[in-house]
């Protein structure tokens, strides 16, 4: 029997007294994400989409369960100490995590916040550290093609995309949350509600979340009497370039000027001139991979002290689209300070 | 600052010292289940799947979202005390919760476990009012023709079913967790691992899911030492007919005699001699409903005092089965006593 310490801090943000580190984090990524301003950063990057495998699904498995290999491996924690997981991704039923993560012999937990599951998971398995796990895993993944496929037309049609769709990531993120270590700690989080504004285009997500982003934002400084420049940085799970300018515009009505401190991950992953991906990249891969690769190292070496990642999500399906219904948004929180 | 008692008991049990109560349960349901010899225990039965909506789909989040309405009005806990909902269901990106709740403005976790999803959101519930939450909602749902849309064939071929096959229930359960109540009360819960021992007929779900449900009753067994007979019911979600059968056979060969007090809720829900449902019901809403309904009055009566809730799910969809994959199972266990 152990005493632990959260409490609720205003209406919507769980505050840990004794946070969970974030011990360690792993990334794997496509081709196209490889010729990107992040490349550096990212564990692997693949050559070409099928990775070996005979479809893009079974592409999406492999590449979520070796990033999940790799990070457990580069944590030194074996898998036996590791108390729960919770994954997810944009597949039909999840596939892509279920598949890929069968073997891992450790009790599973599936989410789903579409593009916001990566802080989904973050944000579960710090409440399962604080409360009874040692050692928590969290993965996500999305592939681009998988996806096409899946939501919108087949690749080999050559469909044109309109300027405001996002680019969705193949590619995977991988974190271990663990009990006592030496940080980058995470200090709350603040669990969005879903907001829907009646935005219908399923070819602008950007839209459709940006406000759920900025109700889950404002929240999180309502609760925590935090303002903006509180955080060295603010990083949306994927905006992309539209979504972005759509969110900061809506701060700032409600009088919160992120300006100079506000990014996206959409925005970050993918080179605007050279790289052609519209409005930016997209997908449950896309958070984790630019957190597990990117921000990560940026908090190691103290570059980002205080970061607060906020992933969204579009809880929406083709059929859904297909019956002339609106697209709602989530947005989770997730305050990381070292 | 408060202090809780939560601990770890052998490799995969959570054990709560200080256990949420499960304070109040509500049940809609379609036509055919009404008319099952469980339809006086359910808050509603519907007179056709569509429910005045134009689709199925919008049908079944019209359920989802008017259980939940229910559930919260019989408790009496204002919707502002409730501090996160945990929702999902089989629909493709989990539609059914998304769209039915979109309105509940409640921090909101889509969780997936395909027909397991019901007690997984009971376990994560559970976790949460022990961490930081006074009140938790948990609600899943599943409805007959959009799934046999979605899964199978359109219903317009009538297409003949194998005699393995499940019946997918139409109908949603919602449930309201709380910190400090007269239970009945979630002592322990066991979360579940992936087991694919390579069943490969998406006409037979029960016999893809008894192994995860074998391994995790097993698993519950041996950290908490107990024995079957320390229950007076061990309900699976819905392994139906068939599963049953295996589940009993799987678990005889490790020791373990259930035969006495083992059922399920696919077998539970439907009459096998005049509802023609083959191997019985399945379904996110048919655990979900069958214990909002039925086994939370037995608790409520003291008919039942220990109850033993395994669901179970099959984490597959269409295109993994027709790229020749095999079916993993998943089962989550929770312990309710009064």
């Amino acid at each position: 029997m152990e005493m632990i310490f959260l409490k609720k801090l205003g209406k919507q943000t769980i505050q840990f007294d004794t946070p969970p580190t974030i011990l360690e984090c792993a990334s794997i990524v496509g081709p196209k994400e490889a010729q990107g301003p992040l490349a550096k950063y990212f564990d692997q990057t693949l050559d070409d989409e099928f990775w070996g495998e005979k479809s893009w699904e079974k592409a999406e498995s492999k590449i979520i369960k070796e990033t999940v290999n790799t990070v457990v491996s580069k944590s030194g924690v074996p898998s036996e100490q590791i108390d729960c997981c919770f994954a997810g991704d944009l597949l039909n039923q999840c596939i892509s995590s279920s598949f890929g993560l069968r073997e891992l012999n450790i009790p599973f937990f599936g989410v789903f916040g579409a593009c916001s599951t990566f802080v989904e998971s973050l944000s579960l398995g710090s409440i399962c550290i604080e409360s009874y796990a040692n050692n928590v895993l969290c993965a996500t993944s999305s592939h681009f093609c998988s996806a096409e496929k899946q939501f919108r037309f087949p690749l080999e049609l050559g469909n044109q995309r309109p300027p405001t769709s996002q680019w969705t990531v193949t590619g995977a993120g991988a974190t271990i949350l663990t009990k006592s270590g030496q940080g980058p700690f995470v200090t709350c989080i603040t669990p969005g509600k879903i907001v829907d504004m009646g935005i219908k285009d399923a070819n602008n997500m950007g839209a459709a979340m940006a406000p759920a982003f900025a109700d889950t934002v404002i929240a999180h400084f309502l609760d925590t009497g935090r303002s903006p420049n509180y955080y060295d940085a603010i990083i949306s799970g994927d905006l992309g370039y539209i979504g972005k300018d759509i969110a900061i515009d809506i701060l700032r009505s409600q009088g919160y000027n992120v300006k100079s401190n506000y990014n996206d991950c959409g925005v970050l992953i993918f080179d605007k001139a050279s790289q052609d991906t519209h409005a930016g990249g997209s997908g449950c891969g896309c958070c984790g991979s630019v957190f597990s690769g990117y921000l990560f190292k940026q908090l190691q070496e103290r570059k980002i002290k205080k970061l607060l990642l906020v992933a969204t999500g579009a809880l929406m399906n083709s059929t859904s689209s297909q019956q002339g219904e609106s697209i709602p948004g989530i947005a989770h929180a997730i305050s990381i300070e070292v």
